[in-house]
């Protein structure tokens, strides 16, 4: 066995599976705790080393599977994911942006690639997405055309929600979502210009009308899968075999027609 | 081939297609930037041109239709869509309304009806509405009774939200969204009227139920649709063969009865 | 032909139908109507003399019924909701209670009972309430528990909203629908009782899983019957067909051999 | 028969179970006047003395229940249920801490243990639990994560709201029910922090599309369980009795066509 294959079997085996996820887990529990001043100023020196050192075991992880894995390793998608999130986390520890700092607790996502059950979740949402993709484009659409509307509409009067596209597509995500679109927002504007309801229900109607096709597919996909997986298989292999034995009924009939005749 | 046909094929050419989809999008870019106040300070003239030129072609393209479909042009709903909303756009340019210019961003929507997938997705809406019309029947009439009762009971004393009959159309599509109903609406209303609850809360149970049922009548549908579309076309050939076996071994049971009788 | 027979014919035919719609429809305009006080100003002896009249035409076809079906009439739920509403509007006819006058509007709700795809809808609603029965007796049972909960955790210190046990029911109401419920109750409640949370978002999360289960039960159940009517039908007339010709075929299969023994 | 059938024979008599429920509605009714400070005053020591004479009776049946099943008693989980229910009743009654006092009326949750249906339907909600653990621990992540970022990024400015984790916890739960997330938390934190809209659109997405997620798996699950235990069963029967007979039909030929050859 070569050096390379022995690398791979150890960074597979459920030991090294199991150590890296406490790691996170670990990990998370420093990053929790990182957030309480009071715990900072105690125990604040030994929080940044025990930080430091879990992202230390992620960064020598990835290189090793680097060099086992060479250029297979980009060819998993959660490679690439943890390959992303281990990089945010360098950034900021070498610029030191609080913003950035922040970002570090994306490491804790790596417990969703390391359990594999939080792993079939994930899948399956981003395995739905593709199906969605065209009624995402027409939401965003739909959004783009209201934004532009609503900024030419309302935008000189109440520059706040309006002024810009941005800060109309923004309130129109807030409408979309129901929170205080009327009485924080169009009762407000209908006292400005009274026809605006015309612009703001039909789009409520429009956008929750296709949230729900959105949901609609969502539930009708899921279930066609979860159908088919259980029922077709067994209902085609019955098909297959009444069809054979139909075949070989007729098969000997023939046989025996053709005998008589002789 | 005649002239007709030869514009004919012209316009439905994938070159042109993708030609008039540019446009779009172009159009889509520069009714954004018109929304930016230092853009337009700027390069408003330049901004305002392109509009005008992307209006003109779509302008010159539904009139080389019109010209090469003639009636059948509006057999189409596609079309017709496209008729009335590059028609919208030419009445602002006419006049200026404000409001009306801003209906110019509308000629974006032309994306769906040249984007197949779209196209699809809001053919899967339209198809879906005429299942829903009883229920929305339903809800006409519950908003209806509804706001009558509303403004007789509370009118006076809450003209702003109970006033007229729109106003009170208006409050009880706000209420049924559940956007502070209660704070906002029916907490303010039971200081006065303190029985208030004894209309609100089953108006807000009853269009809730109807809503759901407008989701689950959705759902039940799109399933049936795509079971059908799915199973049953490969059911009924299996049965089709099944039954043919069966009536082909009846017949030759049959002929080997006959012969034997001989 | 007995009278009694012709007079239910004549009220069953459809023109005495269309009327009787007609008469509803022109009376929702007139209580429409009534709610506008220009209107009552210009025109309103002329909007009472027509609703009293529309009631009129109501109570006659109601006697008339009564005549025609005697005590077959009160076997049909739609006669007894038409008595009901027509009943309730006489009430305030005589006593002019304004909350009570509000009601006439409910006669409008006749429609329902006059069309038949309307009533379909609320027949499709109410076959649906029992089998959700058991799952309303429990969300009942848990606003009960909270509401006393409620009443005596927080009612000394927030008498508006959980003062009693029916302002706490009503608050759990609004709780339940998510308005206001964190800024407008459970923050200010949490500034007294900092705990307060480790009763509301227990009680959120039941209630909220509660009515995702009455709405997965209601779509399970509709797609079922839906499934039903729809396939099984078809389903079981092949499978009858096969068993009957797989039987022919055994037979024809056991006279062939009793004769080839002779 | 032993004392102890007897015993368990009579504990599970209709009888009892009866007489059971009547005094847990009874207790139930009189927890709800115990919140009417009226009430209280008028006969306040009679409702006190009732209250203790129906918890004096479920301690009764729970010590009759030991005897009777003894270590059998704590395998049915309803069991588990009325006893921590029971003891959580008196250790109030002991101590008499307000808060623990308030939690007495849990016990009418009794009544889900004893009547069937809403046996049914909470056993309905349990078992459905399982099957959505990995969504939850998905949920629970992303709380935590979302949690440790708002407080780092927008601790300091904004205490009362991200100040600590769970602060920052207790207002991402409100700003996933859409409770005033943008007018009440967003709008505000983004006066501050322009770009906090980044932070706070994903995570409603993320988490809205979850919690849509949790629906549709449990929508799929019973629609599955529901059309298994109704179409299954006979589908089964008919492909066993087609196999059989197919069967039969080839012994049948075999036999005709041996024969046929001597």
């Amino acid at each position: 066995m070569s050096p390379m294959q022995k690398l791979t079997e150890f960074l597979e085996s459920n030991r090294v599976r199991n150590f890296i996820l406490s790691v996170i887990l670990l990990n998370a529990v420093i990053l929790g705790l990182e957030t309480s001043k009071q715990v900072m100023e105690r125990v604040g020196g030994l929080i940044l080393f025990l930080d430091q050192l879990c992202l230390a075991i992620f960064v020598a992880e990835l290189v090793a599977k680097l060099i086992a894995y060479r250029t297979r390793f980009f060819r998993n998608g959660w490679n690439i994911f943890d390959f992303i999130i281990v990089g945010i986390s360098l950034v900021p520890a070498a610029q030191g942006f609080s913003a950035l700092r922040a970002l570090r607790i994306l490491r804790v996502l790596r417990v969703i690639s390391v359990a594999p059950n939080l792993r079939r979740v994930v899948e399956g949402f981003v395995t739905a997405l593709p199906g969605m993709a065209s009624v995402f484009l027409l939401m965003a659409l739909i959004f783009y055309i209201a934004a532009v509307m609503a900024t030419k509409l309302f935008g000189n009067a109440f520059g706040e929600w309006f002024g810009t596209l941005g800060a109309s597509g923004y309130s129109l995500f807030q409408i979309m979502t129901l929170e205080s679109w009327s009485m924080g927002i169009v009762r407000p504007v209908m006292e400005v210009y009274p026809h605006a309801w015309m612009f703001f229900l039909p789009f409520i109607m429009v956008t929750t009308f296709a949230v729900v096709n959105l949901l609609v597919g969502l539930i009708v996909n899921s279930m066609q899968d979860a159908h088919q997986e259980e029922s077709v298989a067994s209902t085609d292999a019955y098909r297959l075999e009444v069809n054979a034995k139909l075949d070989a009924l007729e098969a000997k009939l023939d046989l025996l027609m053709a005998t008589r005749k002789d």
